[in-house]
């Protein structure tokens, strides 16, 4: 497959399975976010996944490397961005097991409810509004903030797409755990599992791994916490595993 | 003040401005997480505090001996724990800044309402019916399980009982972490900071301490974990500040 890449883009290689990906530095590059989502989601054999909020399609092209779900479809608003995916899905050859779709999160295309998703994952913008660093372009803002769809909004479209027992992933920021959890059981997504992330033990969390059911009953497990560096400064043997995941 | 202690119970040094307190190993005795609540507890001077299910009033004396509350009510629904608290606060002569009342969380006295505290504290039964380990006398029974109160009848309570932007502070166990976030934000006492508990760091995590704030806004402060050991099974240095408190 011949796929264009722009002079000012770039081709990064995701070390799983010789998957690349093509970003944008003008728009949202993916972080260690997407990785540590990618590997706390939990996704069984034949799973069909939806993952919103897609961006540049990293979440579907890393679970279409470390699983074998059947199908995953990336929903994403920014052309920009679609279109991105979309290249990278046609350069690893993944057309059969990726779809990028271009859809609003508050009104999701009719096709994706009938698709009866076993999982759905979301990196969601982290910010309220436009609290936070918002000096940046319209795109990266989107990424970040919650300006074109809010935490309700997500959920509910998640809730609405899962099958009866299906799982919810998301990654988000520890100061909106007590409104999540609210949120998820107003959904009835239960939270099920979750785990904080912290740079290092001492230091209070920077991002919570959380994991919803849809209809199960209550009662979270609160797994240990995630530690990304060493005193030293070198990553914990930890995170090595999850990003070793990565790695075939 | 002659106060007369059974031969069947102990007195126990608090250490803490030479406190004691009269346990009786039948009934339930109090642990680490009552040293926890009432260090992780902000009460400021002249604080009114009511604690909750106080059992043989240990966290009325510890937050006696700790902070300047100017008065500490403690309500329990046991007659032998109304019995033992009430012979610690005349041992310790605490008549003056602790009463215990002997209440039902779900149908608290009228006085209680007119106290309009501050700050609430509770260290109530963890588990759900009679779930868990169930094998015991009566009186722990009522202590570790969810017999004679629910968790949404004391949060509740407490916010019944707090003035605007009271302070709610509890210990409990990680596993109904969704349940206690919803069970609060129901009653308007937003979850504003937390602090896992584990034995170790490479642990789950087996207590929670939670402060909630009556009628604040949504945002919560997840703190660094709080590690009990070492590896060496010693106390960790963050432990030993914790209880250090403890001394004068």
């Amino acid at each position: 497959m011949n796929v264009k890449i722009a002079p000012s883009e770039r081709l990064d290689d995701l070390q799983l399975k010789g998957y690349k990906i093509i970003q944008d530095p003008e728009m949202f590059c993916f972080g260690i976010d997407a990785v540590l989502l990618a590997t706390f989601a939990r996704v069984k054999n034949n799973d069909k996944v939806v993952d919103l909020c897609t961006g540049n399609g990293i979440i579907p092209l890393l679970l279409a490397g470390k699983t074998e779900a059947s199908h995953i479809s990336g929903v994403e608003i920014q052309d920009k961005n679609v279109d991105l995916a979309s290249r990278s899905v046609l350069l690893n050859d993944l057309e059969n097991r990726i779809n990028i779709i271009q859809g609003d999160v508050k009104t999701l295309p009719q096709s994706l409810f009938n698709y009866k998703c076993n999982v759905v994952t979301v990196n969601p913008p982290y910010m309220i509004g436009n609290h936070g660093l918002a000096n940046e372009n319209d795109s990266k803002k989107i990424a970040r903030h919650e300006v074109l769809c809010t935490l309700d909004n997500i959920v509910e479209s998640s809730a609405n797409l899962l099958c009866d027992k299906g799982r919810f992933y998301m990654i988000h920021r520890p100061f909106r755990l007590a409104e999540i959890f609210a949120t998820m059981m107003k959904y009835k997504l239960e939270p099920k599992s979750m785990q904080l992330v912290h740079s290092s033990v001492d230091k209070e969390p920077s991002m919570v791994l959380i994991e919803g059911i849809k209809g199960a009953k209550s009662r979270i497990t609160v797994h240990k916490p995630l530690i990304i560096y060493n005193e030293d400064g070198s990553y914990t043997d930890e995170i090595l595993l999850w990003y070793g995941e990565m790695k075939q």
